[in-house]
């Protein structure tokens, strides 16, 4: 299919607004949602799927993946049971409880897959460096490395990853969302709960901070 | 845990010889079999789980893991049911059908998310250069950009995946893996059959060839 790009659409904000702007570059996009035992794992389903009606996506070029097996392995709060998911310390410095051990790779890597299937020659995600420069998986120095890995571990070897809010901060990030008209009623961002965002895990308050600082409000409702 | 080893155990032959010299490099070792949804998967899980045995490997350090996403992404003839096992062709530079897009990054991006909560510093997979350059994720650069992604994108950055066969030939692994006594009897090498050996496959070719030049017998059965 002609200029064909898959965005990685997790339900957050990030991605809802990655999504906004490979629209403006793209004639067909093509949506990829990973689920991975996350405690949010339904709500977050839910704004994919508004999203991707919102963008007019055809079923066809929709793809749910069940990555469960990385609850199995554990070792995070995102997934395991036994980890309370913390409260956000102010410190975005240190890897949080909620890093899932190489979590992106395995996104990404799903993405390459169905990228060779279909024809696509660009994935976007919404990897955001500024405010999780403790996710090892969110620094730009790693997508270099990943787009070298597609260049040697494909048939073609020409697919790319881009990043293009990777050194946005959060207010940049609603901005830019904000001027695309992205839904980001229809987006999730909360680590800790699935019915009201619980406003106080690290997710939500920089989500929160962020529309305070730009005087607006949140178009979603909070505990 | 001391000196901990992970080793990607497919069931194969390689594999098989792989974890051999693993345990002679490391006091423990952990076994991940990844099933990716492939028409051999029951088989070559039996053969893990008998070559787990052989290797006295405790089961809380054995992981199976279920990919079958692999299969809805589709595109080749190991995981999609319209597409036939092609036989061997005799040319081993072309990308053959059977292969599954980027499937090696999935395995190893397991692995790796395994060793961080785990605490070991080496996986080891059987990656084989001579007998497959046709699969891109074989190549050894491929290894080289991989060790670079995993620097970047986890906590240490020093977790390191090693390719001890990848410029062996199929005779010398038989040759490494009886010098080091492999029960090459619980491995499964054929992509077409799960009863026994089609003995036509890429697989089953590179097998049988390999056996023959050197002489000896292939102790699993064939058709």
């Amino acid at each position: 299919m002609k200029d064909l790009a898959i965005v990685l659409v997790s339900g957050g904000m990030d991605s809802a607004t990655v999504a906004a702007i490979a629209q403006t570059k793209h004639e067909n996009l093509a949506f990829l949602h990973i689920s991975y035992g996350q405690k949010t794992a339904n709500r977050e389903l839910a704004c994919f799927k508004l999203l991707a009606d919102d963008f007019k996506i055809p079923i066809k070029r929709r793809l749910i993946v069940n990555m469960s097996f990385l609850q199995e392995i554990g070792g995070n709060s995102l997934t395991d049971r036994n980890i309370e998911v913390a409260k956000f310390d102010g410190d975005i410095d240190n890897i949080p409880s909620s890093y899932v051990p190489f979590r992106n790779s395995h996104i990404i890597s799903t993405a390459v897959s169905w990228a060779e299937v279909i024809g696509a020659q660009k994935i976007y995600i919404g990897a955001n460096h500024e405010d999780s420069p403790g996710y090892p998986d969110c620094r730009p120095e790693y997508y270099e490395a990943f787009n070298q890995l597609i260049n040697k571990g494909t048939k073609e070897g020409t697919i790319q990853v881009l990043t293009p809010i990777i050194a946005m901060t959060k207010e940049e990030i609603i901005q830019q969302a904000m001027s695309l008209k992205t839904p980001l009623e229809h987006t999730w961002s909360c680590y800790a709960r699935s019915d009201k965002a619980c406003g106080v895990c690290d997710s939500c308050a920089l989500r929160l901070r962020a529309f305070k600082k730009l005087g607006l409000d949140d178009p979603i409702e909070y505990v």
